[in-house]
Parts: structure tokens; C-alpha cells; sequence
């Protein structure tokens, strides 16, 4: 067994890539910052109870478990930080208006999510907490236009679904949990033959004109009319901010807890989404407090893959000898936002590796950089 | 049993916190850069073998162990970054000369190192590899006191050791595993009667006249020599970078792989060191590549209870229309730097949550920021 040797689907991130991953990760926090979300960082580690309460059967296969030497119980390792979000939002800040929330985190998988996907996937996000109204819905899709704009991305295309439709739908049906789970992946993998009252879903997507196919072949049901009309106003926003848009309404977002609007961007190259969101009004209930919520997330190390590399930077190399004036010159330079590295003696041979591509020396008593 | 209750020494940061660590984090790692050291992200996850080889009981002891599912095989949750970073100079990078990384992540402990420390310290740190001269312990304890003053810690006093001196000593000893613990352990708590051979050092500390003492204390070997020449240097560097500086002999490291000269930091005010480092030389073996190493580590969020409050940033609310000319504004003011805040329909009762100081109106048919 070499010891070097990683587990599956779990990487090092090596100098280039972890350049390109903190250029996009300051990026996009100072992006979310400017429209009034405020950073919170919830921990790797809770109990089972909190982590999971009010989410799904995915979710808990996906979170690694371990038991707490303090207190004996199960802790989980988390797996998404929007339940953890949701929490800070529901019991800690205890806003009486809107929350606007954001982070950026490492989460762990047990499995990946796909085949090509890490376990451990550099989680960013936003969450807007407070309002119900189809316009917190309006201000999340945008800003996750707005960050993948930001790191390059040219093209932004928004696949949006509403799970409210899927739930008027069964809601009538009475399944008990089995059967309701196996209607819900149906409808995802857009399996007609078990999606039983819901198999029309399966058929219903496409372009905006799909909102109006919908309206035609759905029952005409208050809830039902409503959730389309939302997707109508959020499909135009999403135009409107340059992204293209398209409708699914068996889409009904990832890990089972979105009980309204969902949405995940896609670009071309990228067969995998590059953002999901959507609302997920019930997850605070479990904590006390249920507010409506929605936000999105993304994954920083598929999104720094697909950003154009950005070039290393040029250095100075400075003499390793203990003189004052050099010392001030290297403190001078590297406030003004340059890189000097010292030349340790010896390690005259493997100089290349550095990326010098200038030098300090003393040149008529003052030490100068030169090329 | 509340939903909402953390683990013990588990705790979530909130917005002044994580602003305050992002403010520091963002400074740190500009001065790595700016002294050529590149940023790295070593996976959360490893298996055992790789994460604690060459390592000593102490860490293992603070590993949380999981079950791989795909490969059935046990896992570790880093508990410190060290032996991973080692692990990618001495696989991974492959540099005939000297290689600077730094990284900037959370690690997990099974229990707390301190009564009033967390289980998830938010790692930040630089590691010098493949220089074994004492300029590479210089450059690491002058890059250590430059980020402890970035982050506006007033006074840094560094407390130095070098375990060369203590392996010299019990080298002779003779000692079995089992023995050279409890002799190891006697020393950290100056407690000389179970020190054995190397009880001497446990009177070794105090001012650098401490230095002096020792050549008279310690037996006349080469090994101690150099040893006690080498902390002379590294301290006088210490004071030439503003830090106050103390010896201790019998200071032999955390995790037990230290082995050369070691330094602990500390600030009026705060107990516990506030950063630790020293030299490593042997962790890299276990990955085929034994290379010199030296390098510190620090927790971000010990350092951001330390610094000085930064004040929340102001804000602007702006109504929330569909207007193109406002969009175009709001665009602009959050281009230039400014918090622009969506005014969301319903919540004019709390308002004063968002914490604006100015707005955004139409006067004279332009969209203006007014107080």
C-alpha cells in the first residue's frame, strides 16, 4: 500500500488550482457582501438530530457519522450547509424581517454524487431567509447569475421547476411514504410508467412556452396557477439577467427538502450543474421557528476548473544576508503587493522553480530590482 | 433534547466573527503570497496510514475515524495540517529545492486540546521544506511575528526550544518505547524527577542569558552545541522583528514529531499560545522523500476573538421595482464597493435589521444615494 495513495473520488488541491479557487472565493463573498449577505460559518460537526432534522433519506446516506468521546452521541459530519443555515437563521440571529445569509465551506459525501464528483465539494451559497413573496425568489437567481458571471463563465443557462406543481399533484393521491418516494424519483429520472398522478409532470418541459403547456394540461387548481405564475416572473428575471432559461417541472431539486421554486445552471462544457437552488420553507420548522427561505449553492473547485487559469506571478529573488537596508527594501516591496522570496544558500541549481523573473541588488550602495 | 444544541467545544460563526476571520484570513494569506509562499488544500479525509504515519500517539488520539464505504478501509478527519502538507512537498511537488506552501482550513479534534479550546480550530499556516540551515528557521519565525502583527496583535512574545537538545540527551539513555513517553511527557511538565536523564532541562528556562546556561548545564557534545548555536540565532532574529523572546529547553513540541528547534507564541491577554511552530524533519520519511521542514501554524478564529472589532459596513436600501435605471445604479454603487440592500415588499416594521444608513431615491428623475 503506497501511504500517499487517497481514497476515491478525494483530492489535494495543488498550488494553481488553489490560486484560481481563492481569486473566485474572494470574488464571489465580496459579490454576496455588496448585496447585503452576511458570512456565517456553521461547524464541520453536529449531532445527527440537528444536522438532519426536516431533510431527507438522501441527505442522511450522505453524511458521514461518528460518535462524540464527550457525550456518546452521533455526530454527523456535515454534508450541505443549507440545514446548518437554516438553523443559525432560525434560533441564533432570530431576525424579525429578512436574513440574508452566506458561507463558503467544505462539505463530505459518503459517495459522491456522481461519477466524476469529489466527496468532498468546496461548498458557496447564499440564502435569503423571511420572505415569501416571489421576490426573494427573483433576488437569489439573480445573484446566482450574477456570481457565476463573475468568475468567468460566459454562458448561464437556468433549468427551473417548481415541486409546489408535484405536490398539488400527489398531495390528492394519499401514498403512504414508500409509494410517495417512489413517485418523487420517478418524476426526477421522468419515468411516465411509475410516476403514477404525477407522471404528467414528466412531459412538461422545455421553454417558457412550457409554463403555458402546463396551465393547459394541469388540473386548474388555485396552488397550481400560482406556482406558475411564479416560475413565469422568475423565468423573465433570469432573461433578463442575461441567462438563458429553459422549464422542467419534474425537476424537483436535490436533496428533498425544496418545497417551492428550484432552479440549477448549467454551461456548455460542464455536463453537471454548476448552481442549484430553489426554496425550502419547511427545514427551519425542526428548530422552532419555520420561515420561508430560499438560496442557492455551488461547488468552488468544479466552478475554478472551468474559470479561464489565471498566470502565476512574477517574482523578486532577494539575497539571503542580514542587512537592514535590504531588509526594509523586501518589507517596501512586498507591502506594495510584490513577491520576493528569499534565496536560501545553497539551492543555487533549483533557482527555476521559484518564478523569479526579477532580482534585488545593491547597485550604487541602494538595492534595486532588476530584470 | 433541543434540536439547536451544539456537541461541547463545537461552536457556529456568526457575522461579526466571520467577518472579522475573513478580514484576517484574507491578510495572512496575502503575506504568504507576498513572501512566495503558495497556497495548498489538502483533502479533510485521508486514510489513516497516510494521515498519521510518522506522526505520534497524540494525534492519532485527536483523529476522528471513519469507515471509507467504497473501500471499506478507515479514514481520518485531519486533525492538523502539518503531515498532509509534508506529504504533498515530498509526493506531489517534487522540487529538487525549496519548496514554500501555506494553507488555510479547518481540522477536527476529538477532544478539545485546551479547557477553553475549540474542537475545530480554523488552521492557518506556512511550511518551509528542503533547507535544513537555520535561515529556514529564521525566515519561518519572522514570517510567523509578521502575521501575528498583521492581525493587530500589539505584543508577540516568542518562547523557543530545540528537542535536538532533549534527543541528544535521552539518545544515550538507552530508553524503551514505553520509557521515553513518560520521559517525554516529565519534561513538557517540568517535572524532573520522572525526567530521567534529561531532568536537567527542566530548570532550563527563562531570558536568553538561558543560552549561556545551558553550554554550562549540558554535557559538551557537538549535537548540543549546534543546537544551542542555532536558538541563539533564530532568537536574535525574533528581537530584530519586534517580538520579545524567552528560552525554554524543556519545550519539546505539540504533536511529538518536532525535531529541531521549536516556538511557541504568545500575546498579553491570552493563556494559550495564539501560534505554534518549529521543525519536522522526519515526517516527510514516510513518503519516500525525507526533506528538511520547518513551518507554524496558527487558528484563525483564537486570533479574530484577539483582534480589534471591525465595524459593521454601512449600507444603502434600495426599493425593490423593476426598473432598469435603477438596476443600472445599483449595479454600479455595488461595482464600486458599496452594500446595496433590496428593500423586499412587507417588512418595513424591521427594517432597521438591515442595518442601512443611507438610500436610494428618485429625485429629479435620477436615482440618487441620499441620508
Amino acid at each position: 500500500m503506497r501511504r500517499w495513495l487517497l481514497p476515491e473520488h478525494i483530492e489535494d488541491v495543488l498550488p494553481a488550482e488553489a490560486r484560481a479557487i481563492e481569486r473566485l472565493r474572494r470574488g464571489i463573498l465580496d459579490l454576496f457582501e455588496r448585496a447585503g449577505y452576511e458570512l456565517v460559518a456553521p461547524p464541520l460537526l453536529e449531532f445527527v438530530e440537528s444536522l438532519l432534522s426536516g431533510t431527507g433519506k438522501d441527505l442522511d446516506l450522505a453524511t458521514f457519522k461518528l460518535v462524540d468521546r464527550i457525550s456518546g452521541r452521533t455526530m454527523g459530519v456535515r454534508a450541505d450547509h443549507t440545514p446548518q443555515v437554516a438553523r443559525i437563521d432560525a434560533h441564533l440571529l432570530n431576525r424579525q424581517g429578512v436574513a440574508r445569509l452566506c458561507y463558503c465551506g467544505s462539505v463530505l459525501h459518503t459517495v459522491p454524487s456522481g461519477i466524476t464528483n469529489s466527496r468532498e465539494p468546496l461548498q458557496i451559497g447564499a440564502e435569503l431567509y423571511g420572505h415569501a413573496g416571489v421576490e426573494a425568489d427573483i433576488e437569489i437567481a439573480r445573484l446566482m447569475i450574477a456570481a457565476l458571471k463573475a468568475t468567468g463563465v460566459a454562458k448561464v443557462h437556468v433549468d427551473l421547476g417548481n415541486p409546489a406543481i408535484y405536490r398539488a399533484l400527489v398531495g390528492d393521491a394519499g401514498l403512504n411514504a414508500e409509494d410517495a418516494e417512489v413517485v418523487f424519483h420517478a418524476v426526477q429520472q421522468k419515468n411516465a410508467a411509475e410516476a403514477k398522478g404525477a407522471a404528467v409532470l414528466t412531459g412538461l418541459h422545455g421553454g417558457i412556452d412550457t409554463i403555458e403547456r402546463a396551465r393547459k394540461a394541469l388540473p386548474a387548481k388555485p396552488a397550481i396557477g400560482a406556482a406558475l405564475d411564479a416560475l413565469a416572473r422568475v423565468a423573465q428575471a433570469c432573461r433578463a439577467a442575461g441567462a438563458e432559461t429553459s422549464i422542467d417541472l419534474a425537476e424537483l431539486g436535490g436533496f428533498n427538502y425544496e418545497s417551492g421554486i428550484v432552479f440549477a445552471a448549467f454551461t456548455p462544457g460542464s455536463p453537471d450543474a454548476i448552481a442549484r437552488g430553489g426554496r425550502y420553507d419547511e427545514v427551519g420548522a425542526s428548530f422552532g421557528r419555520a420561515r420561508p427561505a430560499t438560496g442557492f449553492t455551488m461547488d468552488l473547485r468544479q466552478l475554478a476548473a472551468l474559470a479561464p487559469e489565471a498566470a502565476k506571478r512574477g517574482a523578486i529573488l532577494a539575497p539571503c544576508i542580514e542587512d537592514a537596508a535590504l531588509a526594509a527594501e523586501v518589507a517596501r516591496l512586498r507591502e506594495a503587493g510584490e513577491v520576493v522570496i528569499d534565496d536560501l544558500p545553497g539551492h543555487e541549481a533549483a533557482r527555476d522553480e521559484l518564478g523569479c523573473d526579477r532580482k534585488l541588488e545593491k547597485k550604487d550602495g541602494k538595492w534595486r530590482v532588476t530584470s
